[in-house]
């Protein structure tokens, strides 16, 4: 297989955009090439394309790109990312990191399922619909728009990525209707799991005062760290709930109990933990904190004194409740895999969190198992099986909700 | 009140000799002059004198001094140390910490009551004894001897003090019948408390291991968090004893947990937990050790993986059973400062668990309030009283045990 540029008769290849994007450093919060190439390919084939450098204090400038073809609504969009993380040590990868080698069916990069294969599907996709459509300048034959959301910002802090890049469409009035994310979603293999909702994720500092002093005199000090492992027992003492029909049970971790104190004979002053929620629709981050708050008052009782402190930065969950559009994607994609995929709201949060606030958002993507490791890679021909699954979206897409 | 030398026939002036300590900036490590100055003292009143400068690999050197008067036993030692720990920002003290000012009866200065306070009165007692004794060049007319061991290191590592002294002596076939320690001991009045034991110390860690993982998906990954928790309440869960006659129960403090996570989506590998626990003379650090270790293991049963680890410093606890010696210092504090004292074993260690190996070691002391903060302060009749203490405890030693 050559690399062919993208024409309206010869179908796009999404393995050789794979490979071109994977060549490509783009660790955050490097551009890397990326966002170039694809803006390159895509005015070629009449999309109007956006540059869009979002900056903030305190964190990198990052590019990031909007690209529409059509401009009559419904505007379907599909959003990804091009930033990858760090390959670490170069040679305990089996191929260069950033080459793009393909052996026995796989191709292997950074990136390759995290998330470029997911992006280079839906450029071909997109491409092959302008393809189908590019005849008329004025686009006056199209059933809508489709659009591609691209950040350089998700691996990152995710300050100058997708959550401003909403806003700068809004303040232009540019409108999506229904949205895909490309992220890697699928479990064991293609098809099998499709996300329609996320869990929410709160994080907290405990803080449990107490008074120095010396080891031998323990009556002239107070330790606080008994007060702490009570709190922390009543914190995970009972389920935060059971879940429901679309979401697993809201689940606490505590991811760090800090002391710092070298001295064996001496008492400290304070003890710090930190925990993380991920949490369902049976809450929100107010909710929750108050739950919180609750249980460590009734932990704390007169003997314990605590502080509770949340971090601003929480997610809410979100459902995009089955319906048309969550049917129409998973028709899509048991027609190009021939499975049917689990409506799934596990796992981390993804940009996701912030689309979901602007139009109704259905993540799918290739088999995550290797994505940030050593070794990424993906099956050649399952990046052509989610590159039918896009094309089959925008078909039920437009023959549903097309002009 | 001014300096003047110590004769045979002035008494020894405690205040004077204290605010020369004072004055010698002998924060650990550093000999400041203190030692010299007592050498002087001592050799001018016919004390034979050794400066023993004590060196390890890793830590620095560190000078002691150990002065004798006579030549025959029975050999009554007073124990103490010149160095002092650092004064901080010598801004926030009333006075400077090294100039020994006196104002309404008290006497300032980093050291004034650990122990350059208890060093002065029992070296001015030391004084007079040697100067109502000292006209035979033989010392035959003497009951025994007095002696004093002075170190700089027991503030700091406490590696190249007391310790590796006493071994200076047995090498040279010195011998020791009978020791007081002259740290602070008194608790509100002079006289209130002695001590005639300490509790040992056993200090350890507790590793809780777990497998780290993403936050979202915690069935993939092993909180060690929850687990150390558990362990961790089992620690302090059934008290070690309910202590005995001469001693209070032992007391576990667990004095940091410690994980280092600064991620809020990551699950940690393992968390660390340090605890020092003083223990009464119904353990030794080796049957501690195991009771902690049968706690632990039935705590975890199947479900936390642990390690435990404990430091190879540890000291055992030791009890100068109340008897004639015991007898007679209390006699000589009753005597010099009208309280009969409590006879306690509680507070931290002391160099006496280095010499109860060597004889039988009371401390007697100043009250302790203010030892290592700012303002550190004496009232100036309190080290008259001491002194006297001392000497009265030299006289009835001699009259009990002397030849």
């Amino acid at each position: 297989m050559t690399a062919t540029a993208p024409s309206f008769h010869a179908p796009a290849d999404p393995v050789d955009i794979l490979r071109t994007l994977i060549r490509c450093p783009s660790v955050t919060p490097a551009e890397g090439g990326a966002l170039a190439y694809l803006d390159a390919l895509l005015s070629n084939a009449g999309f109007a394309t956006h540059r869009v450098t979002l900056t903030s204090p305190d964190t990198p400038d990052v590019e990031n790109l909007y690209a529409r073809f059509g401009t009559r609504g419904p505007n379907l969009c599909f959003a990804g990312h091009t930033d990858v993380v760090p390959p670490g040590d170069p040679t305990h990868w089996r191929f260069p990191p950033f080459e793009g080698a393909i052996q026995d069916g796989l191709i292997y990069g950074r990136g390759a399922v995290d998330m470029k294969g997911g992006v280079a599907a839906f450029i071909a996709a997109g491409l092959d619909f302008a393809g189908a459509h590019g005849h008329d300048p004025d686009h006056a034959d199209l059933p809508g728009s489709i659009s591609f959301l691209l950040t350089g910002d998700e691996e990152g802090p995710a300050i100058n990525g997708t959550e401003k890049l909403l806003r700068w469409l809004a303040d232009r009035d540019e409108r999506i209707e229904h949205c895909v994310l490309g992220e890697p979603t699928s479990r064991a293999a293609l098809g099998d799991m499709v996300k329609i909702g996320r869990r929410g994720s709160l994080s907290g500092t405990l803080f449990v005062h107490g008074r120095q002093g010396h080891v031998g005199y323990p009556h002239l000090a107070e330790n606080p760290i008994p007060g702490m492992v009570k709190l922390l027992a009543a914190l995970k003492a009972e389920p935060l709930d059971g879940g429901n029909a679309h979401f697993q049970a809201s689940n606490l971790e505590v991811i760090s109990v800090d002391v710092g104190n070298p001295a064996f004979n001496v008492i400290p002053a304070e003890a710090r933990a930190r925990f993380n929620i991920r949490f369902n629709d049976l809450w929100t981050p107010d909710t929750l904190a108050a739950e919180i708050e609750r249980r460590m008052v009734a932990a704390a009782g007169n003997e314990v004194r605590f502080t509770l402190a949340f971090e601003a930065r929480s997610s809410d969950s979100f459902l995009t409740a089955p319906g048309d559009f969550v049917d129409l994607v998973v028709e899509a994609i048991a027609e190009a895999t021939g499975r049917r995929p689990e409506l799934s709201t596990t796992g981390g949060t993804s940009d996701a969190r912030f689309i979901k606030d602007c139009c109704p958002v259905v993540e799918f993507g290739l088999v995550g198992t290797s994505m940030h490791a050593v070794d990424e890679s993906t099956p050649i021909d399952e990046v052509a099986a989610l590159t039918r699954t896009y094309a089959g979206v925008i078909a039920r897409y437009f023959a549903l909700f097309g002009r």
